[in-house]
């Protein structure tokens, strides 16, 4: 659960809500069709965007906006010095009965273990890890896309809120009302954006980045293992991954 | 078919139509040279912009955000994972027999039937990949441009349309239509780039990265067939390019 | 000769003058003044922009987006290939009498004929393929500067007119047409950016592709042709450069 | 101590204060709420944007753009050439012994002190040298994403004020102060990011270059003393990250 | 001396003030309290951006937009051709009398002549030149960031004449002139940053480029001449450095 999400999202949203009450015209700020043209025409576009399996796809990946948990990198370093010591103490191929949980570690354990080449290993490592970062682009893609098209149909719904009321003027009264129900689409999609879809966009994206340095740090690992190459020596090679602060000092 | 480009094509301005209706005001929303001004600008500076004969290549590449069918990335690793297999049992050489439909997956099997060394069958891959690649970047160029155009002609109308009303500001009650009027180009642009032309531009950038997938992992591929890898090697490796949840687990 | 750019000339200025004209004002669109500090702003940004020799140099440049013709690369190709044939025939030698009207390619074939090493060769034809483009680049840079600096100027002129104006509102019948001439300054900047300078320029780049793919179609050939690979190589390697559809099938 | 980013946000924030205190009507441009909302709405969508522990991490990151001291380059020159000479003079294992401030360096120079290749040696520096970069980018990134976001919750700002003024017209002598009020989010959003945000992820930025730049002379010395390049050598060579200006010539 | 910078800059305010002066206005476009907000605000945010030394530094480097003389390449070919010839007839240990007057050429012949091994000549020289583009970056990066924070500081001027001019509208008659005041800081922004500070940044990017070029061509031509290469050879390579039009053809 990514506790930072949930208190930007119902943080952004209070503060808005709570302004536009404090206004005393709350009433005034509700308006379905308005609602309906901005956030329809916003995902008819990102259906033209992207292919339907990915639309899809994307509700899943926005989940992890909300509830991926940060994993701890030590712990995953530790876990492969742990494994080098295995390889060293018994052998590689004594890794085959090792537990790991994470699929992509465990995956090139056992190309390690089955003995394969290193060039092999390394190659179906790299292009995992590239097109893990492919998809998750694609992800973001679709976030990206509704934070941008949210704002252009805000404007498209101004532009027509605005020459319905210039082309009937008769009623000066009524110009001011006709004038902030047309730039209430403006304002629904400047909301739509900036508290939801383009932040996720930016969570998703650091997400990835974390997902991507985890599954380098078990790529180097691996190669290293495979190397044969003593624990300690593995574990100073990895912990170049972390801050100085998270490092252990031996 | 795309259905999904349909789908947001249709949404995008059904929702856009329905805004104008329930204004009660339609008529004032057509306007023919406002709309000649703004499409015609945008296709004059799409000619000025790119070669001729992209342009009209343009309108065909456009159709594939239409009717491109998405293709199965398993099926063309099984069929890969198949040859493979004949030409373990059999012979490179006996490749020449097997019936593949893809062009680009032909051309490689055909190169390395033929005994070609290497790196040429990876150098006449990768450049074809390359060059399809710069060709389809072309075709999205002219919807982007088209995207990026639209609105700056409806801007230009909408001066046009505000010059004249300026100057002549004697009848008061003229100024509110004149001024819809000048509008409705603004409009118009933004309705063409944000419903049409940029949503398209993207869809082709992704029916242009899903071939680029599909062109590299028949590139991998062929290259482990003629390495002479064990199928299993070859299903393994060209499986790191689908996400996990497309994987079979054998 | 381009005739895309210009129909795409003609055509974008023919519809906004046509659209002026349709207004019934014509005359108050012609304002000198605002013409000079538009355009002739526009001109002093790019000379403090580009060196002198860029800034003359790219007037020649931009004729390119008039006046240059698409060449065929099947006719490239075929000759390359019909070079091979002699030096497989002949030897590369031989090559040294054979016409070729091509600068670059000439050079290519020479080094070559002169028994210069691949290295050698490959170094200098990718030099010069790097500097066409640089230089190439530089001439796009002073088109796309005049389209930023356009609508900027444009926006400095219409900051004038509207302080002028607000300074002076004694008499009320001349604040529309004075409205009227300020924003014609915005209006000629936007025409000059989006129907002269910014297309001009997208065709500059797209010229610039086309010419780099000529020359690495070269490049790639004459590096054949010094490796003495068979002339149905060379064509099989070099077709992978065009679309399917420009392909010889044999 | 960086002196400039001080008398940067003084003379920034100063000179912004005695404009309006030179207006003569300095309490209206005190809003608690409006400052509340484009503060707290920045704030609640830099939490969606990043997770929890880079938030916490960026303001720590964020005192640098105060507190940093640069560094003297040519120091650390002459601390490398010192230890190329006891390299030669002594041996690589006396290196061990020698006092080294910098941790990145004293990395580096254990790692050869303990006769580690020299690519693993590289290897370590040059994940540790992108991994700090990484770190800091994020950093960066905090800064950058509530210099995007506080222009947007002003812009929201502003939309929630002109609905409300324009749905209640009827005393015209309102209008004008509540457009004022409406008009401070905008204001408060454009301070915000142009004086403190968006300067200050650029200070950031040239700090982590500069950061970059000290560990990748220490990295090639490093590489030199490892190799048991001469002393003068190893200046020669090093001298070259600096600018000319700050060379000694021997 | 750069004359196209100056007729620039004295051709782009020229034709500013002169549409001012034709405006009968003149007075009104001089408010120094916005002139030392926008200059002020520009300044001091350059101070956040930057380390006090590249602030001082860039002002240094701006003098090269003004007074940076170009360089004939011709003439460091030809000179780089003498030296080759030098090398070729007499020894590689001659080079050290040669007389060079430009110190990056110069280094790299000293160090030929010295006998370093190409990896280190190249390796320093390639160093310096990257240096000498981040150098450069940086003092572009000073004006760029001027260009963008000038229009800022403009905007902000505006929206406090702007809070200020309607949290008081009890007058009708100053509404006009206080507008006409609080529009200056905007004009001034615009001003500053299209006709200084953006093209300045421009052509201190291109001066750099020059003299990238320029080392280039140096670097490839002391290589060549390590190499012992025939000085028609060093002569065929560098000349790719040109535009076909500046070559000698022999």
């Amino acid at each position: 659960m990514d506790i930072a999400t949930l208190i930007g999202i119902l943080g952004g949203f209070g503060l808005v809500v709570a302004t536009i009450v404090m206004g005393g015209n709350a009433a005034g700020f509700v308006d379905p069709p308005s609602l309906v043209v901005v956030f329809g025409g916003t995902f008819a576009s990102v259906f033209i965007m992207f292919p339907m399996s990915v639309v899809i796809g994307a509700f899943k990946v926005g989940m992890k906006a909300f509830f991926a948990k940060s994993r701890d990198p030590k712990a995953i370093i530790d876990q492969i010095v742990a494994l080098a010591e295995t390889a060293r103490k018994e052998s590689l191929v004594a890794l085959e009965k090792a537990t790991v949980d994470d699929p992509f570690l465990k995956k090139g354990i056992i190309l390690v273990a089955d003995g394969s080449d290193d060039v092999l290993v390394r190659s179906v490592m790299e292009i995992e890890i590239d097109f893990m970062k492919k998809r998750h682009y694609q992800g973001q893609g679709v976030f990206k896309g509704m934070g941008t098209m949210a704002p252009a149909f805000g404007m498209i719904g101004t532009l027509i809120g605005l020459v319905n009321m210039l082309s009937n003027l008769s009623d000066p009264d009524s110009i001011g009302p006709a004038m902030a129900v047309a730039l209430l689409t403006t304002f629904y999609g400047a909301v739509m954006a900036n508290v939801m879809f383009l932040p996720i966009a930016k969570k998703l994206e650091e997400r990835s980045m974390e997902e991507a340095l985890y599954m380098e740090i078990m790529l180097e690992g691996v190669i290293s293992i495979q190397k044969g190459e003593h624990p300690s020596i593995v574990k100073e090679k990895l912990q170049a991954f972390l801050s100085p602060a998270m490092r252990d000092d031996t």
